[in-house]
């Protein structure tokens, strides 16, 4: 028998009957576990930064995160972290291309307009027609590629490493002036940390958009905070360093950045998803199959 | 020789050299024409309604329009009206995703928490995963799926005459109950106006999205507000009866409805997709073929 804990009842209610050879039980990891042994342990969402002592002493198999990023995650030694791959992809390149049209079409405009009870049109840059720089080509990079293809952009893409019809970190200084719109997607490392400093933002030409649904720390706020301040680029960003971003933070009042409260997973489309993912962790483990998503042996 | 006439500088620009055999002259229509006889008359933009009595009296062969939509166009007689097919679907529908996503994923309240300098996360439907009936199936509502393809959405096809594939509106009531979001890309007609009243906004189900990107008549506006005041429904708007929506209009207060004034094609796409088309028409003329896009013979 396979035993599953989940640190809510949302994610046991989206997976209704658990596989057969399974048993679900209820554990938010913020006290001692119910049992001693627990093959699936799920974490709860959105707590990678914290450290879940709890989990010592506990015969786990596998520590099933429901994020795809796994920078600062602690564990005690001996577990293995498979982290939510398949299930943010969709619900964070769509929020990707929301801010992005969203700042492109002037929507943020619009809305201030509303407030005080205005009509105001004006002329805004489509996305058709523009050059779109994807620094990142993971699975959330893909994704956000998949939904950009209708929209009549070109899109050149960056990862760490060069492979074919993809170019390397080291090409960025060339590739960024070419650039109308620089999507940021990788995940946060020692590589990545900083990355977007101010020699990256002075190679993006004037009026150019950033948009971060990566990580806070791959951007230097204060670098950002100078090139936003004097309206030389824009910026929508779904990720802040600090996070959240402190009350008046001076990023909130200017109208060329557009700002969402971390919120790339957080919808609709995550729990059916993470239940999917759930089921074949559990099925292949009674099955005796690997577990998929393995980023982490501490 | 063709002799084409312009309303302003920038599509001339964008025409750049003009076809062999093809001279442009500058004429906004608003005072009498430089010549006697032109052959192509590109009307100035967003004037559809009005009367141009200035064409009178001129020798022309082709008008032509820099809109899709040319209900209440009023021409002397004796003209043939070109509308602008292909130069606006783009522009067009990349709105619509705008506004589609920008609702469901909360960019108003993000820009609204903004202003308060505050940082607000909470939980919005994802786009994926819904059910869009896609109201008008020609330029602009294929371009519209073209762009929802990759959203992992569920597209219900509506158009005047049901065809394989494609529901009719007969089948409307049977159809909007299934809806989450309803896309109105309809041209106005005797057939469309208030074709969303009261009856068809009862049919949608609680929380459903309208987005009307066709024209404001076709929604009943006293109807649609009944609906969003209650918080029932909710709309995102770039067409309003009467339009421009005026100063202080209650739609305007409300945190479920998003409002663009009219913008769906007044892009940086425009200009050079207006020029193409302007490019094509001269010479077909030239050429001996016909025109594009004819949709009216006054």
């Amino acid at each position: 028998m396979i035993v599953v804990s989940t640190p809510g009842t949302a994610l046991a209610d989206a997976l209704g009957e658990p596989p057969a050879g399974s048993r679900l039980i209820r554990w938010d990891v913020d006290g001692p576990a119910p049992e001693e042994n627990i093959d699936i342990v799920v974490m709860p969402y959105m707590r990678a930064a914290d450290k879940f002592p709890w989990l010592d002493g506990v015969n786990i198999r596998l520590v099933q995160s429901q994020s795809i990023g796994y920078d600062g995650i602690r564990l005690p030694a001996g577990h293995v972290l498979a982290n939510a791959s398949s299930v943010h992809e969709t619900s964070t390149a769509e929020l990707t291309l929301a801010l992005t049209l969203a700042a492109q079409r002037g929507i943020p405009d619009f809305v201030r307009a509303a407030e005080k009870g205005e009509w105001k049109p004006d002329r805004y840059p489509s996305l058709a027609d523009r050059t779109v720089l994807l620094i990142g080509y993971g699975g959330v990079g893909q994704a956000i590629e998949e939904r950009l293809a209708p929209f009549e952009v070109n899109v050149i893409r960056v990862a760490r490493v060069a492979r074919e019809g993809i170019h390397g970190f080291h090409e960025l200084q060339e590739l960024l002036p070419q650039a109308d719109i620089v999507i940021i997607g990788v995940p946060l490392t020692d590589e990545t940390a900083r990355m977007v400093d101010a020699a990256f933002l002075a190679a993006m030409p004037d009026g150019a958009l950033l948009v971060n649904i990566a990580r806070g720390p791959v951007v230097d706020t204060d670098a950002l905070l100078a090139e936003v301040t004097s309206g030389r680029l824009r910026a929508a960003l779904d990720v802040t360093d600090p996070e959240p971003l402190p009350e008046g933070h001076p990023l909130f009042a200017l109208p060329n950045v557009l700002i969402s409260p971390h919120v790339g997973g957080a919808t609709s489309a995550m729990l059916p998803r993470m239940a999917r993912l759930l089921r074949t962790q559990i099925e292949r483990m009674r099955d005796g199959e690997e577990a998929l998503n393995v980023v982490l042996r501490s």
